[in-house]
């Protein structure tokens, strides 16, 4: 590892390519200790990290009841089509019947409980009411309903002493329902983490303050700093966004400390490849820890790890520094910086998920480095490759709607299947 | 279609089942007109649909530039490994260099123009410094560079007058970096849509309200309030929850009419099923366009789509009524009423998108209705069943990571390939 300043490269020799696998290793074990818990009303829990294991004290739901608007029967009254019974109560949901005395039957509505004696709901669709001055009159059963039918048993749900989610679950808008479901209005969850951002880079403008047509050579729009920030308040964090940072080593120095003090990571793009405009590690280096790794990932080979003592002696933050390319920069931070600030709210899966997908393209020259290609199914249930795959070209993270994990060294023919990494599994 | 009061059903014959796409094509026609539009920051834009197209006034990358740290070389001068070079000029991103002279080497780093003459960059790790003092000193060339190697062509990315974004189009994090990356800073978009939800059913309690074990029989704790929120903020609506609403018909009409003023939609759950405990329908009826849908969907048949007339005279507000079954309730959100509130906002693709996936599960009895199998993906890359597929059931949608769209009338043999869409897909 290229760990500490060359102001020109004194060999010819490359850096050694760390494994992106265990270069996640290394950082998830850094997420020590992981942030404080808080509890928070259920409503505002999406997104957030369970600190509790949920037990339920209820029964779902609580006894048998009607899955269906119809009537509840006993199964033995109707062994033809057709049998008349008298509708002997009513039962709407939330109210208890009484016994069902055999040839009665019971009006029941969606949710009502089933009374005792009944053993299966008929479905009013199959049936025919028969109106009966001063009473509830009968009803006609079309068919022969099955024991059990459209009954929905007490349990079926969720047994009192379940744990219904467990400690370390990523909440979800269904599981919020399901803790609202056995009476959880407020849930232990992990702090939101707070992440400062910087950019990097003298060649950074931002969007508004120069038009187009008045771009000096040499300038680019700061793209890096909209997507960051909006993966960061979908990932659930809260964001101090500390603009484009100059070019040199005190601002660097200055911008970084005070970040620390009061964020839980800082994340940094650009000024961490090995050239000696870059500052980053510079100052990272002097304020701290830090590990520059050259990992076999493409696109996104340099990243750097870090981490800065806080002067109140509130332990350290972390850092993480990203390649400045767009492409680099936002896959980086989809396949370590993403798990990492998961793993810093305690959350038990971590990793991108990737399923098997036919590949529609092929792709013949292996690169030494683990390749993540940005592709989009198509209507026949395969994935096209977009033509441009360099690091520059964002428009292949909009065009794509993810990536195809390729390990190092594997060329693709078309019709093989490949990994396939959906962005929508990351962005939430 | 049940579209009339009917106390108790008159006939056996059921209301026809009516398609799911044939109701998703009625509802999504309704959503006209879509919402006005407004501009909005870029770094706010995440989630909402576009209005404009985005033409490009840059060309991105406006020059060729450097991919690496490194040397920007004449190809011809590096014809055998070794070539040792003058530097002759450094060249920081963000600074223009001059005309590259025939046996030099420009010190070049990301993202920084090539100069005029070069016509390729070595990558810092394959050369070595030669040292000079009171100059930048020669540099020597490890490898022979391919001509254009770690150059990025200028519109490699984007040329001046593309579109890069559509009107319709979705905005993502990615999304909102091309657009700053070409200098947008606003953008015009859909208003986010108002969203007025409320459910019915006397047997609803609010968690927190009553603790489990005081839980009255026949009392259930609404969770549908609690995923029905959650959806909604992650598909960026303005959300005003009316919690619920007695089961009565007063109520019920002066809930609706009053949410009918501020909101382009009032969702209900609950209250749409063809009982006479229902009240949702009779209200409908009353204040303006009821459409009762028995939908072949499973879990999730009744389903209504109603309107409101404003008494400000500005147009009328949108409808839906939704089964009150968790599941029910919850799929019949994805499959309709999020189509139905991105149409409203002018996007171009709103149908959920699956994917073909091998079953790991037998489903050896057909349903007359489409059914939406809660599955889970496996480590042998197929897909397993949860055990319970009752419609109470909300630990499947936690357990699950998606669905099996299964038409009607279809089994599924373990091995068969089938429509898998995941939740996650739907979630934001």
């Amino acid at each position: 590892m290229a760990d500490s300043p060359v102001p020109f490269a004194a060999s010819s020799s490359r850096p050694p390519l760390m494994p992106l696998d265990e270069a996640i290793a290394v950082l998830l074990a850094k997420a020590q200790p992981v942030l404080p818990t808080e509890s928070v009303g259920t409503f505002d829990a999406d997104g957030r990290v369970l600190a509790q294991d949920l037990v339920s004290g209820l029964t779902v739901p609580p006894r048998d009841n009607s899955a269906m608007d119809g009537y509840a029967v006993r199964v033995a009254d109707c062994a033809a089509p057709g049998a008349e019974l008298k509708v002997a109560q009513r039962i709407p949901a939330g109210t208890v019947g009484t016994l069902l005395a055999p040839g009665t039957a019971a009006r029941i509505f969606t949710g009502a409980q089933i009374p005792e004696g009944a053993d299966a709901v008929v479905m009013q669709e199959d049936t025919a009411a028969v109106p009966q001055e001063g009473s509830l009159g009968s009803v006609r059963i079309a068919i022969v309903p099955a024991a059990g039918q459209w009954i929905r048993r007490a349990g079926e749900d969720v047994a009192a002493g379940d744990v219904v989610l467990r400690k370390g679950e990523r909440l979800t808008p269904a599981a919020l329902g399901l803790a609202a479901s056995v009476g959880f209005d407020r849930l232990q969850v992990a702090r939101k983490p707070r992440v400062a951002m910087l950019s990097t880079g003298d060649e950074l403008v931002m969007p508004g303050e120069v038009a187009p047509d008045a771009m000096k050579p040499g300038a680019i729009y700061n793209s890096n700093r909209f997507f960051m920030r909006a993966l960061l308040y979908r990932l659930g964090c809260e964001v101090n966004d500390l603009g484009i940072v100059p070019d040199n080593r005190e601002a660097t120095v200055v911008a970084l400390r005070d970040a620390a003090e009061a964020s839980d990571l800082i994340i940094t793009t650009g000024g961490v490849s090995v050239g000696e405009e870059d500052h980053i590690r510079a100052a990272l280096q002097a304020l701290g820890e830090l590990q520059l790794w050259s990992l076999s990932m493409k696109p996104g080979k340099p990243f750097a790890y870090g981490s800065i003592a806080r002067s109140s002696g509130q332990g350290a933050c972390h850092v993480t520094g990203l390649p400045g390319n767009p492409v680099s920069s936002f896959l980086t931070f989809l396949m370590l910086v993403r798990p990492f600030l998961l793993t810093l709210q305690g959350a038990a899966r971590v990793a991108p998920e990737a399923v098997k997908m036919r590949a529609d393209f092929d792709w013949p020259r292996a690169d030494k480095r683990r390749e993540f290609l940005r592709v989009r199914r198509n209507a026949a249930g395969g994935l096209d490759l977009f033509a441009n795959q360099s690091s520059g070209v964002l428009t292949s993270m909009v065009w794509g709607d993810g990536v195809v994990d390729n390990p190092a060294g594997r060329t693709i023919k078309s019709g093989e299947l490949v990994e396939f990494i959906p962005f929508a599994s990351l962005l939430g």
